[in-house]
């Protein structure tokens, strides 16, 4: 197939290109690279069945443009910076929102009519029901992030009934795995790496999630991408298991082989908004054949070993 | 209190005005005109607590400064045109969504932290359960119109987390009574007006609606607006009964006294992504004493008393 990645050199986005090409489908790649790498992109370029796109989603000329001869877009491009959604709303209604709807815009004036959504579990807001299920009650967004992604499903579900589109949502745990460039682990590993005998840990470390492999995110990705179906499907994506902050924290002291004092800022949520426990029913996506191959632990694992291997990362502009 | 209102000379707009107004209040009202009446208004302008200013919810520099010295927003501007969303889909990103957003942004710059929000009980997309309580299972969107409204709920309710607002989110029904000017009674009574003797039905005519008169859905949101809370509140608004379009047609046609041969266009739906059965749980507004006074076929009567008297509706630029 011919598939547009938006977000293409971003963690997940550069993943999913290199295992597309791998399999043997030629791919536009789309991302203004404000967050994502062009170091990810490296093997990418070696395919003559790849083509990157330097463009921004809010530019809907190049945009337009550049989707055109395409037959599937995988939508990955995002604010993904949940916590500091606050200090500067405008993001997540433009680069999530916003940059849905001129994806959506962009597919109808192009023909083409699939679209594959990252969504995130934090839609579920502070759910009562675990492990929650795609049709937990009603819930109530507590965050901007989560907020622009309701938004964001939400569109593409309509433009499937109103345009006859296929839409794909898929909704994320915290995925962990090479070419992770933010989050706990990276932050973690970023200051024990600076100083080994002390960590700052958000809120009392109590704080529950469940996070996935992004290879295995991938496979989910492709198995329900794989298959025949019209309308919108929605499938939550994550492990079977969840761990809490000190958890990960001692799993990683372990593998560094350090003991630092612990000082965490109290409370039980990480920031305003962050749900203190995060983990998906994954029920509906197993019954298409899919499960994950790594356990959080062993992802937690390799993400340390590609952040050892990648101390230029942590050189770059990201967000943590 | 001192009241911004968007969407002052709508039907629902210019009738909470009158009623804020009459209430002692004190009220600025902002529209952008393009689907309200400023005749709407003719009783407001009597009053010295009022003020009037034009303005569009894209216009920022303008919003941020009318809203100057408020304390409460009523939030109920919006392209209320669900059918022809397709027709036009940057439509309701922009009036809908965007404009939430600068609203939320307006009252931040301004300090205002209170806002009641006018969705729609098609958020609930097509629901399983009838009456749809509030928390029912996580909906799918149907409706480019929906896929705004539940954007908008969502802002709001992630505002009230990160930035302590106070947030009231009503989900109507069909709204009826004065100043009605889209919707099945304005637009049979306008094909009768013109042709007693026929009139064209979209769908089969089993669509099963709730509706509720406005002045009960101006007494619903003055109950929960009364009351102390804090963080987002979200209560459906409507009658605890619900008509199907045939008997509604009924109620018209006996009221004129006419007999119209009936042609339906077919199908369960009015539209593309129109709900075939919209019909709210409203316990929870009843839990605060709030009853609806006038019953659906009264709501009609009333609207159709309104349209016969203020003839000029059907000359303005309107909606069906």
């Amino acid at each position: 197939m011919k598939a547009f990645v938006t977000g293409a050199s971003g963690f997940i986005g550069s993943n999913l290109v290199d295992r597309l090409l791998a399999e043997g489908h030629s791919v536009v790649g789309y991302d203004n690279l404000t967050t994502g790498q062009v170091q990810f992109l490296a093997g990418a370029r070696g395919w003559s069945t790849f083509r990157m796109i330097k463009g921004d989603l809010l530019d809907t000329a190049t945009l337009h443009q550049a989707m055109e001869g395409s037959e599937i877009v995988f939508h990955l491009a995002a604010n993904a910076d949940v916590r500091f959604g606050t200090q500067h709303p405008r993001k997540d209604l433009e680069q999530n929102t916003i940059a849905t709807y001129n994806v959506l815009e962009a597919m109808r004036a192009n023909g083409v009519k699939r679209i594959a959504f990252s969504s995130t579990g934090s839609v579920y807001g502070e759910p009562e029901i675990f492990p929650t299920p795609e049709n937990a009650p009603f819930p109530v967004q507590t965050s901007l992030y989560g907020a622009s992604k309701i938004a964001g499903e939400s569109l593409i579900a309509a433009y499937c009934v109103g345009f006859g589109f296929t839409g794909h949502v898929f909704r994320f745990v915290s995925i962990l795995g090479e070419r992770y460039t933010h989050g706990h682990v990276f932050d973690f590993y970023r200051q024990l790496n600076a100083d080994p005998t002390r960590i700052r840990v958000l809120g009392n470390g109590t704080q529950r999630k469940s996070y996935l492999y992004v290879q295995d995110c991938i496979d989910a990705i492709l198995t329900v991408v794989g298959r025949d179906s019209a309308g919108v499907e929605i499938y939550n994506l994550g492990a079977d298991e969840y761990c809490n902050v000190n958890q990960s924290l001692g799993w990683i002291c372990e593998a560094l082989n350090v003991d630092p004092q612990r000082e965490y800022t109290g409370g039980d949520r990480g920031w305003i908004g962050d749900s203190p426990f995060i983990f998906l029913d994954t029920a509906k996506i197993r019954t298409l054949g899919w499960t994950n191959k790594l356990t959080i632990h062993q992802g937690v694992l390799k993400t340390l070993d590609y952040l050892r291997a990648n101390p230029w990362v942590f050189e770059q502009r990201s967000v943590s």
